[in-house]
């Protein structure tokens, strides 16, 4: 969904130990800002993932308009979904684009985060997954999980409030993916065969005009 | 969602009894065809919701691209879910309108058409609706369903596809609903409560730019 990097200044929110600001920076892009929350993360980054065009900067993804520069490509992996106010973060991002700039973005698929009490598979009588616990879907907001640790919060988007704030802030929408995995790959780890009845990841494609 | 009608040329696909095509007409549209491929339905349609404005034509929705004029608005209420070439679909209704045209449609939301078994909510022990059985939402395709009859067949596309399809017939995707019942409503009729855990409908609204 990214197409080519090469040349291109790249601006990845939520970059973590920096492998993928690694891989932008192999794979040609002329600079590469990665941001994220969490100091220790960035050290590992500065430590392991560092190279000349790539640059390292400690914030929340709330205090991107902070960012004195323009960029070609905005991505962020799993991230979005723990962001308060998309709708603003979005306007941010659509300002430090460059004209015909893309942003793509992955995060939980709202069927996962739709539940306020957390995502949940219901098994059958035979000990089988049968089907997952679906509730909530549009009472949107605020989600407190586990995850690692207890008390994780994150926010629960309806596809529609996904893709009207991209519209709103002035995006257009270029492709959205809800990917599983293959036919082959269920049938060798057979767990995975419940991604067909909820995907786990939801990807958006987006440019400025 | 329609914008204003007025001085407009509008197709309506899947138009039933001709209730829409009516109000379509006394709102101002200058041309108003209502399709559906129900002939007793356009009798009935003929004879209450006639206007010299409105020709009523009984075809399927799949040879829209026999109809030999143009269009500034088409409209769609939950039909899309019955047609089985979707992406061929887009393309027939993108060549039938005028550059700046909307398409607006409604369908069953995905969440409905997901499981291969049909809808099904879950009771607790206490006989209130606990949560909705999503199965099969990656799984794409055909659904034989009971409505009314035993029998009607339905197709089931994700939210990807939907949104693509458009993107890829060269729509650009202007605004997504998912209606659900207002807090007031649901306070007076508690039973749609449980459409905040799923909603019943899906409306998408894009343009021909």
């Amino acid at each position: 969904m990214l197409g080519s990097v090469a040349g291109k200044r790249l601006l990845d929110l939520g970059c973590g130990y920096g492998e993928n600001c690694r891989c932008f920076s192999q794979m040609g892009c002329i600079r590469v800002v990665g941001i994220d929350i969490s100091q220790r993360m960035l050290e590992i980054a500065q430590a392991e993932n560092r190279a000349p065009n790539i640059q390292y900067m400690n914030m929340p993804m709330e205090n991107v308009s902070s960012i004195d520069e323009c960029f070609d490509i905005v991505v962020s992996s799993l991230a979005m979904h723990y962001v308060q106010n998309y709708d603003l973060l979005l306007k941010d991002l659509y300002a430090l684009l460059n004209p015909g700039g893309i942003l793509v973005f992955s995060q939980e698929h709202p069927l996962t985060t739709a539940p306020l009490a957390g995502a949940k598979w219901i098994k059958g009588a035979d000990g089988k997954v049968d089907h997952y616990r679906l509730t909530d879907y549009s009472r949107t907001g605020k989600r407190t999980v586990s995850w690692m640790v207890d008390g994780v919060i994150k926010y629960h988007r309806t596809f529609s409030e996904l893709i009207n704030g991209l519209i709103n802030a002035g995006f257009v929408i270029s492709e959205m993916e809800e990917p599983v995995p293959s036919a082959e790959t269920i049938q060798r780890l057979p767990q995975y065969m419940k991604d067909l009845h909820k995907p786990n990841f939801l990807i958006i494609k987006a440019k400025k005009p």
